[in-house]
Parts: C-alpha cells; sequence; structure tokens
C-alpha cells in the first residue's frame, strides 16, 4: 500500500487552461478537483448531486438567480443540488471542488465551454 | 434560498480542543470538519469509507502499520477504507477533514480520546 500527499500548489502548478477541473484525489465515489477560473461560467445547476467550492487563490463569485455569493481566499460554500449558478471571476482564481466521480462541469447545459468530468493529474 | 460562505479561518478560531472534529459543511451525506490535532490519536480504521486530510496549517503524520505519511499545510491524502492509521502532529496542526456523515473519529475502537461523530459549529 503506498499512499503519497498530494500538494495542492504542486497540482496547480501543472496546468493553466481556465474552467476545466482536474481530478487529484478520489474518496469512496467523490473526486477532489482543482480548476482555475476566470471570466464567466455558464449557467447551470446540478440536479443530482450538491457541489462544495473552496477557494485556494483570488476571488470568485457565485450568481445564483436571486443572489450571489463572493468566496475569498479560505472560504467554500455549498451549492445545493438543482439550483441554478454561474461561477465567475474577475481575475484568475484557483479553487478546489468535490463533487461525485462524474459530475459534469456545465451539468449539461449548453455552453462555449468544454463540458467535462475532469481529468487525474 | 440563503447561501452562507464558510471562512475556515474564523470556524478555527471557535475551537481549541484537540481531537475534537467540527462540522463546517455538508455535500449530500458527507461532512466537512475542522479538527485542531496535537500529539498521537488512537489507531483506527474505519472499515466502511475513505477519509480524506487536508492540513490546513502545522504539520501531521499518518502512521500506518508499514509506512508513515507527513502532511504539511497545504497537502492531502486518502485513507482507503479499513486501513489501520494513527494521526499524529508534534505541535498543533489543524486539519480539515472530509468523511460520510456518521463517521466516529475512533472507528469504534477503544481509546482515550472521547468518541464523535463531530458536532456542527
Amino acid at each position: 500500500m503506498t499512499i503519497t500527499p498530494v500538494n495542492l500548489q504542486q497540482k496547480l502548478s501543472l496546468f493553466s487552461q481556465p474552467w476545466s477541473p482536474k481530478i487529484i484525489a478520489q474518496l469512496n465515489d467523490y473526486q477532489i478537483k482543482l480548476a482555475k477560473i476566470e471570466g464567466e461560467f455558464t449557467w447551470h445547476a446540478h440536479p443530482e448531486t450538491d457541489e462544495l467550492f473552496l477557494v485556494l487563490s483570488g476571488e470568485m463569485t457565485l450568481h445564483f438567480r436571486e443572489a450571489a455569493v463572493t468566496l475569498k481566499a479560505g472560504e467554500l460554500c455549498v451549492v445545493p443540488r438543482g439550483v441554478e449558478h454561474k461561477p465567475t471571476a474577475q481575475s484568475e482564481c484557483a479553487i478546489l471542488l468535490i463533487e461525485p466521480a462524474g459530475t459534469l462541469n456545465t451539468g449539461g447545459a449548453a455552453s462555449p465551454h468544454q463540458p467535462t468530468t475532469g481529468e487525474w493529474i
């Protein structure tokens, strides 16, 4: 059995493409993903699951249809299943996501962004 | 619908007792917990679930029967289900845990530490 530590900054150094989540760990059927975000993502929802956002550096805003929440480094929130949201960041922001393996970043919504369930780095 | 950001440092300021995990968020049937650890915990395993440790400040060592892994701030690892482990920290270390709601810190092993599934803060 080999258990290897995963260093968040080292993993973040491996990619730069925004809105392209990378998988860094798996816990049962959940995955921990890192992403860099900048600009606006697509309005979408995940009908089948909650989704956790933790900001590692920078600042992001999660827009909801009737509210918005700004998260700074060291802050997290959970978007409940089925709730429409649009992640945005004015400048590059690094985030950690927790969600079930196979969760599609776009929630299946039409999007100019590449739909992906993430790739391992 | 109100979604409130959770600030990790603010939550960490609310308690000081070591080996007493506090729940700060829930994602489906999983919980995000914070804990402060110092000294040695009890050898135990969780036969039913993996468990994720992320170090927020300080340094911890996860002992396994045939190996050990040291985690510094910004590093995480996943202990697979059923694997015996003993968390230790030479000085105070703040960690974030991800595991299913209801997971007992001691895994049910006899321990001088208070068995708990965590309390919300």
